[in-house]
């Protein structure tokens, strides 16, 4: 059998029971590690549970899932994945592959940055669709969050930014030339996001929001250090000192909210007195 | 300090690792009971944690939330919430006073049926926001649902439909008697949200979906007995002998769809010809 298993969001003991008696007793495990990251390192993750754990990049995963299934028909393998495995597209993918050779599969559940983002205060009813920042290249930036956040914005929901993260990555040159080698890994942080969306906003201006748009900015949600800072998106562009380390996400509000919701944020909130009069003046009973 | 421990979505065996070594050194242990439950008894929870349990009933946690928070100034005092802390708000309601009271807080999260639902196959990425549906009574109908709906789908969303339980409720003569005699929990089913979906759009008439919209049936996710049923509302509307006992859930499907999302629900379908007809006609290729 195939177990996708959720890892959670911070550490290794976020693991759930029933996933790690599973790891356990695994034939193999694996963990992809291409779309997100906990914040301890693989080798505690392998004391941890006992296991000797294979990373599954990228590569693997897309080109080679054959290898990871192989003899899940007759034995347990676990796929490890931070957060819900439900939350990238690949998994889909091979879980299918799963279906068509016969394998059966199961799923072990655990929190995802879509709802663990509720610890931020914001009602998880009132985020519309969540939507990715990659990091902009001079030649390449893609704005299709600014339409999907319009979307949300016309109807007055908070929308989740997942930012970027490369990891293994090869620089086009070790590209080119078939060299294995690979860059240091980067993490978008809160800052870098808020001004590559201030960017596109300058240059679409059609208004979906602005410098002093209200926006909450959380680093390692779920871990010890968890860490929310609230601001306008300009105030934001500069809080990756107070925020800390990767991973970083940022929840951009919508007008539609809730009075808990703004005595539960403004705790976090850079400038008490400037978020105050923003949130009256812009969201107060605005839905 | 006071944690806030999320369970999980189905069994004892869901809790994080993280929760378990806080459930088991707290001073008191409470279940948060009233907004979703487990699929497990309290007492199978009691002997696998080692603790007795409380139970806080929307009484205590939303006019008593001071004897939860006694001592935790000094002590460590453990509410357990099903699925995710911060489902609901209730939860926000009592964070809020423990701040207020110099009370520390920890969150430990966990699996959500806002992300638990990505099992059914569909991409977290297209769900817009989240609706409740209550039991109808002949004089209360509340369709706020429809006009969040409409706004999912116009910008072609899913929509997950989280549905009622009514546990610990009095009957109107129990209550008017001031008798602390308790109705048989009941939990809605796939069923009864599709009809009265259905209901609401014929009062309505606008549109937003109609007897043949594609949906999925969702029951136990994230359990081992996990089922999920995919058809057109219609075809819902009598699928709660497939789908089993509760809790269950139900998404509506917004026009926004991935080829990968077709095949892999395609599986839960109850007549495939007909999926693959609707969605051939109303759903591929029209984001």
């Amino acid at each position: 059998m195939l177990y996708l298993v959720g890892l959670g969001l911070s550490d290794e003991t976020d693991i759930t029971v029933k996933g790690l008696e599973i790891v356990k007793r695994a034939s193999r495990v694996y963990l992809e590690a291409y779309t997100s990251i906990l914040l301890v390192d693989q080798s505690v993750l392998e004391s941890y549970y006992g296991r000797s754990i294979s990373i599954a990049d990228r590569e693997m995963v897309e080109s080679n899932s054959d290898e990871i299934l192989r003899d899940a028909d007759k034995e347990d393998v676990a796929f490890c994945v931070v957060g819900d495995p439900f939350g990238a597209t690949t998994h889909t993918d091979l879980v299918l592959r799963a279906r068509e050779l016969g394998i059966r599969v199961g799923t072990v559940p655990n929190a995802s940055i879509m709802s663990g983002i509720g610890a931020a205060g914001l009602q998880l009813y009132n985020f519309g669709q969540t939507v990715s920042m990659v990091f902009f290249l001079d030649n390449w930036r893609p704005a299709s969050f600014y339409d999907r956040i319009k979307e949300n914005r016309q109807i007055g929901l908070h929308t989740l930014v997942l930012l970027d993260i490369k990891v293994k990555e090869q620089s086009l040159e070790n590209m080119a030339r078939g060299r294995k080698i690979y860059e240091p890994p980067r993490y978008m942080t809160v800052g870098t996001c808020a001004s590559q969306m201030l960017e596109v906003e300058e240059e679409k201006k059609e208004g979906v929001y602005g410098p002093d748009s209200l926006a909450i900015g959380a680093a390692r949600v779920g871990g010890k250090t968890e860490k929310f800072v609230a601001g306008t998106l300009k105030e934001l562009c500069d809080a990756d000192e107070l925020l800390g380390g990767p991973l970083h996400s940022l929840v951009l509000l919508g007008r539609r909210t809730h009075e808990l919701e703004h005595d539960y944020v403004r705790e976090f909130a850079v400038n008490k007195e400037n978020w105050d009069r923003i949130w009256k003046a812009d969201y107060e009973g605005k839905h």
